[in-house]
């Protein structure tokens, strides 16, 4: 049943009956919650570009462990071109949706788990990476959807977690039983969690000895009894809300953040892949963020093909589709934007075969990638800001067009150039505000600064990985001292 | 009755009956709005500033045209003093609303009026300037809130007003009778308008011969006939109508945009300023934009203080206070936002007279300014939002609170470093995200970008008052050549 | 005699007895003279990087033409592994001499030409590619240095080279022959052009129908009769003439510039590659430049990482190593180095098979490449320069040392850390010098902003390559317009 | 005898018989050597604005000591007015030379030292404030030009004077007579000391408890006995030694940097202005530094006008004057430079008494003006290189002009856009060469980083003065918590 449709998939999560709170009330019915819907639809979007006849070039691919076909959101990399491909693929289904279409980050969990485990089994004779085949077989056989949890709440972060007065603010274990472990605590910033049929929890950092019951990690069905949801709010989310209008700006798609708590939640040793082996937890942690800040440098890449291409068609709408300076921010924005397109590239293209047999990108460019990534999404927006006018934070409701004076004063004072209709001009200033000031921009603003970890993890990678010594070396060789 | 507080301000503001249309319903009790209040306070604010101790210092001064004391945001400048304490009376209102306190517009407009219609009359033999002068006395004496409205629709930007198929784009004069005009067309983006008691319309751009019909100035009541509003919307601006609670960010205080449509309203003589002289329209334009491009050296500056004092609480509140990176970042963001305040200082300190006595801002350094406001506020939101963390794009609502469960698990693992509330930390990051991605984005970075013209316009004016030609000529007496 | 050493490529140099002017003097033994030799010994390594145990893996390939083995400097790539190892192969080469190394712009002419004669034949049924074939066998054979030359002098740039005065500022075709054509003209800028053995001329920009004359592409030896040399000056070059102390910075390499003259300099047949075809002139400037603006992602990293590891070592000598902020601008110099590296390796690894059998990079990632090459350095040597402190500018000449007074307070008063030899610390600082306002600035900076063609050439391909339109699609799908 | 003119100022500086080693050598007669005269000169130049008719309204003020016309670079600022027109003669004088003028330094210590004394005396009960009152008198009286000295060598920054295996690596008292101290150290990067009559020493940081040998602070004439000066290098330095052409660059003028040692130098009671009071020592540092800080921003900025001006020059030569990204960047880099301006400005007028009775500046905005300048000037030559073209790291030497075929050779190929001369354009090229890669860049881009203290200083500073105790307030009494 590998590589299903969208429909399939909206199916399967209502399947799960997952509840959460909205805004104060408990939501049952969550994929038909005007908040969820369009992330729902983000998700779908995926599954239904393994359909279309460009996207399953890209999202169908060979499992390694099965040999079935199976999406590629599921896959574990077998060489540089699958990476490129992961790449792409993240820019098409970014160009599909202009949001975050949340089916990254469970991609990227299984790929570090997949080689953490199998390192540590070799380390320290646990039979971790076996449970996970098991367990990412049926993943893919199925093609779910799997978020990975791993950002702590920490509290004060500048104490360990045994120091903190309140232990849980990092998720651990509070009882080992023979057949599992019970851990408590939460996950904040889960993306799409509410939208995944499993969920894979990691530590949030290096744990170290001492640190046992924190350096955990494991699986989970996200209707698993003691765990529960608490949504997030986005900037003018509630515009999803409105009376079905355009001021929502991305008519169909959008985000999803929730906070996940886990209040004392079993797990069997059969989903278990990592229980205090501390020595593993920062490797861990290292390479699904280097996966995932890799995924940046083609998800964020995609929304801002979208974005460049909603500011050259205002331009045009405006009329000023040819002074030099329109025409020359939009070179900009290409630029910029296909500079972190390289990067997401090139740590691909120079990617690694791990022991386990997987391959792993290279991890300074993946961090340089993500490094780019906190930078140049706000140097675009700000461009398209600029070429769209001021309309974007003065522009009256859409639901004025239905009143028969003022939607006759807008219709006739808002006039786009020759051969572009009002309203349209009107939606296409919506679908900027979305992306620049709007829900959109909590996934490429806020995100783009913070998901994979903020500039500062990405800088001490840098700093690790950039090989200062050697360049020193080759200094003194051409200095001439020893 | 000069220097009114706050209350009489929103009382006399309430006797206008203003009526708008917003989100496609007529409003009548205006001030009342919740979309609308948050932005007669902020207004009501820069009338309490005149009555505080340190304000007051900077908010009153004596009138030129009466000798009376007044608001500041009335006066006519009359030394290189004022200029600058117009700059730090804006960073003083910035500082206590950290919005768009709307109303510098009015004070930039009439000292650009001011000496304009004084030239004009030297020129042409009118008589505006007297006019002009009575108009602006009364201003004065009865504090009045005055807006500037300046910027037409236009349509195609490619074409000329009279190209247009709807020559209304331009807002225009329809009718010429003895006792005055009647005029037709719009003004967009008219800030604080509806918390304004009187209008100023002003050209949109230097207008030529045989553009007499465009080349119009005058002033009128807010309330009159034949005028009516359309309320803008903003990213995130129905939080102001929710349960009162903390997730709208900024508690009291808000902008305010405004479409304003002229259907054949008439002005009677003594409220025209200009009325055909195209030779004057684009002085008047230039002059009006560099007192405006000035401003933003003060609002924006105040608006970024808070910003940045809010990310330093919320660095303390995370318990990163004391790391490098952050303490790197803060100094970062007080440089930006100082660049930005030292051209508006600058501006002013080599400010110089005009021909009819006020006073008038370097036009090079007021387009400076104005330029760097279209770029730092970007770049410091992006500090602040790195800093703050990636809950800013995450954290639930407010409402959670009341819940039993969810209020609870959102205290435990939202918990601030020891010392500081869980919910004081929640209200500060809803703060920064109102300035961010929320309603305050409008005001502090797409009206940073567009406000007083967008950036082209700057260096439209940067290239003509830099003089190249005198750099040119020290150049060639240096190397040698004629 | 493929895969020459630097000893057995210097002997081959000066067999062609190539001079050239100098500083307003002829010069007759070119690879002795201190301002040259460098240059030579920079083109030398290159040979022996091909002798190394790290290189070769590098440097040496197997010919698609011979199947011999051959130094990948004269390469026709057949895949886009070869295109990667091409930019490693120039970040390695950068590494060992910190300078332009000067012979990657014959393997970029070489790629370029290749595919373009295929085609033209194809097209209008001539037969360059056949003898382009022959003649690059030889160049592989007998490990060639060959120069590509494309700048024409232009003189007054708003002018097509009919409309000129002097016709001969864009070389031409000045007559034709049974046997050859004649060409005048000169070309500009020629990196290591005296350090060549052959050189490739191509047109400057694309013809239109009337440049015939102007759309000629053609090789010759270096030492042909009538094409004459000057040599170009650069920052500080006369340190390299001083008494052999270390104030030169780069010891032992260096690069060169040349201008080149040709007076009625005969052609014969068999090395045209193009001859009036002006249909083709264009493609072959953008292949040309696409490639070279590839090269520019690896040697000028190349250069970068010894900047970097030079400016790590002046740290530890100034004793300020583990101070944050010079930790993080370490960091910073290879975030931005590795990004320009990251799209060298993109544009290589999603290159193409052109119809001739070689390979192509992608032409957009490639001008993203050279486009931050123009940015990006300045801001490497602005960290360099900050780092390694004031004496940069102020430090007193190496020939102090040898004063038994000056050399003795030289050595007291400029001390290093604990550890570290003073004379040494003068040497890195000298070294640093170099690259950022040395005769190494030239390559580091000046020719990184113009090589391959300057930031507003990259900015126009950008926008054609960008395929606006189709973002337009993605926008108006999205948003659902027409 | 007040204002000397520049001839008299270099005949008062020859009586002074100064020597100094300069690249190995003794040398005797300096004004004359050709690595020297461009600095004299440039010095000179500020003597010759005072009587030139424009600069003498800028340059002459009236003492306030003596109540006599005196030239404003020995001048102790009484207004803000003072402080504006400090900014504008240094944008004056380096719209005059192009370079580093070399005499606000001693200005800037003498208006700290004047202040320091005061509360000094006041807190200590010395009697250092009248002793510098009367020291300065007599170099108001004289015209001289005083260099201020402040940073030693400090061998490893990790450490404290006293702990340092050298203690004379921080210059200190070694000796104390009845009559007087001997001083050993050194102080390096002295811009001009050689072109000065005096010197003033200051310590180089905030010293503590212990360290009273250290916090030194005097006055001497530079020809004083034991003090041994050797010169500083320059990127390009010899070109002023080549036979008197253009390839220098700029034809007159250049800096000058000095290394100076004292060599156990008595120093007279009456010239000692602090002698151990440590707690007054990093207020001097603060306030030496943030005059100089002030600084960049007019004389820099004068370099930048005569950089802009060149680079409009080279392109009309060049044909591309009104192509829109030549004239963008033109306004970019006029932006850029008054922005540096601005803050120079703003700084001065926002300046304030001190309880010594001369004026200071705002201390955060000088800072924020010099951090700025740490930046920028990369930028404008980056863009002055831009428009320039590749020319400026090719161009053969002016010497071969002379050669009658080369010399053809290069006026026929290099000609010039219509009605501007080749050699003309040459001299325009090797002129912008000078200030982005050359002996000018030390001042312009070195300097500018280093001088008055690093970026890593002024953030220091800037973290300490941007009140963000206060700004924190703000925001906690918009966000409603205590």
């Amino acid at each position: 049943m590998a590589v299903k449709k969208g429909d399939e998939y909206i199916a399967s999560l209502k399947d799960l009956h997952l509840e959460a709170n909205i805004m104060g009330e408990k939501v049952k019915d969550l994929p038909e919650h005007p908040l969820v819907a369009p992330s729902v639809r983000a998700v779908a979007a995926t599954f239904d570009c393994a359909h279309d006849p460009e996207g399953r070039k890209l999202l169908r691919t060979q499992s390694s462990l099965s040999g079935e076909e199976i999406n590629r959101f599921t896959h574990l990399h077998q060489s540089t071109e699958d990476l490129i491909n992961k790449v792409l693929m993240q820019r098409y289904c970014g160009n599909a949706t202009a949001c975050c279409f949340q089916r990254c980050v469970g991609m990227d969990a299984a790929n570090a788990v997949f080689s953490v485990t199998y390192e540590c089994d070799q380390e320290h004779g646990t039979d971790y990476h076996q449970r996970f085949r098991e367990y990412w077989t049926r993943v893919q056989s199925e093609d779910l959807v799997v978020d990975g949890a791993m950002t702590d709440p920490k509290g004060d972060r500048g104490k360990r977690p045994a120091e903190l007065k309140d232990p849980d603010l990092y998720l651990r274990v509070v009882e080992r039983r023979k057949d599992g472990v019970v851990v408590r605590g939460a996950k904040l910033h889960q993306t799409g969690m509410l939208n995944s049929h499993e969920l894979i929890v990691m530590p949030t950092m290096a744990m170290r000895k001492g640190e046992e019951d924190w350096a955990i990690c494991f699986a989970l069905p996200t209707n698993t009894k003691g765990i529960s949801y608490i949504y997030g709010r986005q900037s003018a989310d509630t515009r999803k809300m409105e009376d079905p209008q355009f001021d929502v700006g991305n008519l169909r798609f959008g985000g999803q953040e929730v906070m996940t708590v886990f209040e004392d939640v079993f797990v069997p040793n059969e989903r278990i892949f990592l229980d205090g082996e501390v020595d593993q937890s920062g490797k861990l942690v290292e390479r699904f963020a280097a996966y995932h800040r890799q995924s940046y440098g083609g998800c964020k890449v995609g929304v801002g093909d979208v974005l460049i291409g909603a500011t050259a068609l205002i331009a045009r709408m405006n009329g000023v589709e040819n002074a030099t300076h329109v025409r020359d921010k939009l070179v900009e924005m290409i630029h910029l934007n296909e500079t972190l397109f390289s990067a997401g590239i090139a740590c691909s293209a120079l990617g690694h075969e791990t022991p386990a047999g997987n391959w792993e990108i290279d991890m300074l460019l993946a961090n340089v990638c993500k490094l780019n990534v906190t930078r140049f999404p706000y140097e675009i927006a700000r461009l398209a800001t600029d070429i769209a006018g001021g309309l974007l934070g003065t522009m009256p409701s859409a639901k004025e067009l239905d009143d028969p004076v003022t939607g006759a004063h807008i219709r006739k004072y808002l006039a786009a150039a020759e051969g572009y209709d009002v309203v349209d001009r009107m939606r296409v200033l919506r679908f900027i505000e979305n992306i620049v000031v709007g829900a959109g921009a909590v996934a490429y603003l806020i995100e783009s600064v913070h998901g994979a970890g903020p500039p500062a993890a990405q800088r001490i990678m840098i700093g690790r990985q950039g090989d200062i010594e050697g360049k020193v070396k080759l200094a003194k060789r051409l200095i001439g001292i020893a």
